[in-house]
């Protein structure tokens, strides 16, 4: 069973894009076409999100390695709107594309291995993003599961919004404490080092912090990073380049509003949505191509 | 509207009792008569746990005052298993439980936003657990939830796992980092506070560390604690006096398996399973009642 890692790496190669959507539906901001109903019908909201889905799926196969399902957006919509999580996932990974879900858990042994089995079964994601709170006993579950379903795990190290720095920039022995996560998960991703040498766990790394960024990488050398704070959230193709290693590999980046609500975005308004969510991931694919240098 | 902590006050009160207990229902586990088919069918393991919690929650609601569903038993099954969540903390609230959805969600402001909405609102739940790793702007919509709603929050600060040192004991400014989350859960659930002067934020404290939950309730002299670890996990009713005001307030109680699962217990074998869950709790309430000196 080939890893995580070097399932990711080819799909950049392939494809050559280094570009994550994220899939965050939110039923005031559906197309038009798509909003009928929704806001009576909770049944017909989950449908109408997994209609969104599908279609968004379809327009970026060809140029996204990976889409981001963040499930809060669904738990919002209740058990209807989980069901419509589970469908996107199944559907993604029925088009080819890999499917990080952005569910962020974190718990104790027992427990994070209730999720482990959600995660990397029932709903069946290639890689999930988890909390690293509990220390080693609470991620050896997702570490054994990543290992056994040839999945793959991103921990927070440091996060994209603005007030991440009140707990992950804490002084802990002359660091801030994201110093220390980067430190857990280089140990933690030892055993799921794949044939290319990156490890199949990867850390969480906000593209707001360049500077943060060029030091967790330093780190972790062979670690994946996933890269949100592109484009809505602030962050330019050259805050992205130092979450990047010289050969153009060891990060993904994620835009979930600047792509799937593109239409809505200066310079793309007045298009056919899908038109406009076209256009909106292949511009992101050659801006970070081209703050990289790589074709 | 009543806070959180307020209604959470007149339950003890009501019921003399601190005991909460943990839905963690597991397939593996359910009593034979509830077996039948749940491995081969999805659907009907949904239905099998939410029959399970439904004849629970017969058995313990005039013995506890709230109710822990920890939602990834639930997750495990997938969309099936989170409707059987949601039926779960509807069934709970509608027999006049406090529900505490186990969660332990956080995420950027905007994700926030959507598990609140999803955890106050679509899964109907009292109070919920959630991990302050993002800091204030990630815990705002939670707060703003809470007061909303009249809801509350549990902040992990101090977990029952054994690791859970690695790094909420880092060193901070010559503190343990659970001491700044503390002094953090004060800051949050300052706006909060009930007419009982307990603040509907409170912590979650693992009974397995008493001499560090004397130090954070010392920081936190008006938070709840919800208190994991007791009976399956370790701790005993003499470990929990530490979690608890003089005035016999100030953290609830939680078990799981030594309730839920008590006919495989010593002491509980050879019972019907309803009547050993129902000694189970008692004796839990009985126990804790007991170590606190009061009635």
């Amino acid at each position: 069973m080939k890893s995580f890692a070097d399932r990711l790496i080819d799909a950049i190669q392939e494809k050559k894009s280094r570009v994550v959507v994220g899939l965050d539906p939110r039923l005031e901001s559906l197309p038009e076409a798509l909003q009928r109903g929704v806001h009576r019908d909770i049944e017909k909201a989950g449908k109408a999100l997994l209609d969104f889905n599908a279609a968004l799926i379809d327009i970026v196969k060809p140029h996204a390695v990976a889409v981001k399902p963040q499930i809060a957006f669904y738990e919002k919509l209740g058990p209807y709107g989980v069901a419509a999580y589970f469908a996107t996932c199944k559907h993604a990974k029925d088009n080819g594309l890999l499917v990080i879900g952005d569910v962020k858990r974190g718990d104790v042994p027992d427990t994070a291995k209730a999720y482990a089995d959600a995660h990397f079964i029932s709903f069946p994601c290639d890689a999930i993003t988890v909390n690293p709170f509990f220390g080693t006993d609470g991620m050896q579950p997702f570490l054994d599961g990543a290992k056994k379903h040839g999945a793959g795990i991103f921990v927070l190290v440091k996060t994209s919004n603005p007030k991440s720095g009140e707990i992950q920039d804490l002084p802990v022995n002359g660091r801030p404490l994201y110093m220390t996560l980067a430190d857990k998960v280089a140990e933690w991703g030892k055993d799921l080092a794949g044939a290319s040498g990156y490890s199949s766990v990867g850390a969480v790394v906000g593209a707001t912090h360049p500077t943060q960024a060029a030091e967790i990488r330093k780190a972790l050398p062979k670690a994946f990073f996933l890269v949100p704070g592109y484009g809505a959230q602030g962050a330019t193709a050259a805050d992205l380049k130092p979450s990047f290693n010289a050969d153009g590999l060891g990060a993904v980046v994620n835009s979930s509003r600047g792509v799937i609500y593109a239409w809505e975005k200066e310079g793309y308004k007045g298009m056919a949505w899908e038109k406009a969510v076209e256009k909106a991931v292949l511009d992101m694919k050659a801006d970070i191509n081209g703050a990289l240098g790589v074709a």
